[in-house]
């Protein structure tokens, strides 16, 4: 079966958000301080670091499917249709939202739980890897034992609360190893960790 | 006046001390996983990889005097009379424990606040730096603008719930810069960060 991946930013104390989802400005601001232009199926352009370029680009690219919640769906309306990523998105929700059909090309519907989601994404992934949220979804996957890698934007400011990247871990130390690749950015550190099974 | 410098050890998920006083076989794992002996004023040897105990030695070098609270010191009963670290310690609390003397060479106890304890270790540190505790203490400094690094000795584990590096932050987001250094250990990746003034 695909990997599946899981990265986000994070403050160095750990939240994917502040709170309030407040923070997004320090949390995403390696993602707008750069030259290199990295254009998105949105009409949003990232503009970033060359060495932050080159890390996104490559996790860009060996990227199949992603799976999200339908909290974050919701959030932000579908994003508009279609994905920033252009990627095929599989959202885990307990019903299928009005106005949009079960699956289609750009979003599935999965009610039966996390372990039907991330299977149906891997099926769309093929030989790629799944690349699942940050937060709950994250959470879940690790808690279910699927999740093999974990990509942490880490970000130089402290939050101080707000929402965890991996919140309620049910089960708890959870081991990883790594960094296996550190990548210094600008206002941001990518590390990446693999999860020890 | 002296530098102010806070260290730890911290798990991924931004915690120095699991629930209920759990995780430091992790988060301590680096100290003992290595063949390079070093030394301490108590009867422990950290057994540390070249390049942490290059870097512990670094950092144990230029700290000239120590600020922990009260909480710590009576948890670990004074470390039986002298900071593994061969470092005056001044210790915060509200009064000064039974059997102790105010002052004598190893340990100094201040009752005026954070600020004071502060001032006291820079006078002992002279030209060197003062480095005061994760959790409660960093803290305070944080607070009262007091700090001016923040080292991190990240741990490839989560813990999901228990002791955050800040705590009840007084003032958020706080912003830092860097890491302004990353070294690569065994179990831990030491970075190094400075707080933004």
């Amino acid at each position: 079966m695909s990997k599946v991946y899981t990265g986000a930013s994070m403050s160095l104390d750990g939240y994917i958000a502040g709170p309030g989802e407040s923070g997004f400005d320090h949390l995403f601001e390696w993602y707008f301080n750069g030259d290199v232009e990295v254009p998105t199926a949105s009409d949003m352009t990232f503009k970033l670091s060359r060495a932050s370029a080159d890390y996104l680009t490559g996790y860009i690219s060996q990227t199949g499917s992603l799976v999200v919640g339908r909290r974050l769906f919701d959030l932000v309306k579908g994003w508009g249709g279609r994905h920033p990523l252009d990627r095929t998105v599989v959202v885990l929700t307990h019903s299928v939202p009005e106005g949009w059909a079960p699956a289609d090309e750009n979003f599935v519907f999965v009610t039966e739980g996390i372990e039907a989601a991330v299977a149906k994404a891997a099926e769309i992934a093929g030989d790629q890897v799944v690349g699942v949220n940050g937060g709950t979804i994250a959470r879940q996957c690790l808690d279910a034992g699927l999740l093999d890698e974990v990509w942490v934007d880490l970000v130089p400011v402290l939050l101080g609360s707000g929402t965890p990247f991996f919140e309620q871990l049910g089960t708890a130390p959870v081991l990883l190893d790594g960094p296996v690749s550190i990548v210094p950015g600008d206002r941001v550190t990518h590390l990446r960790y693999e999860v020890r099974k």
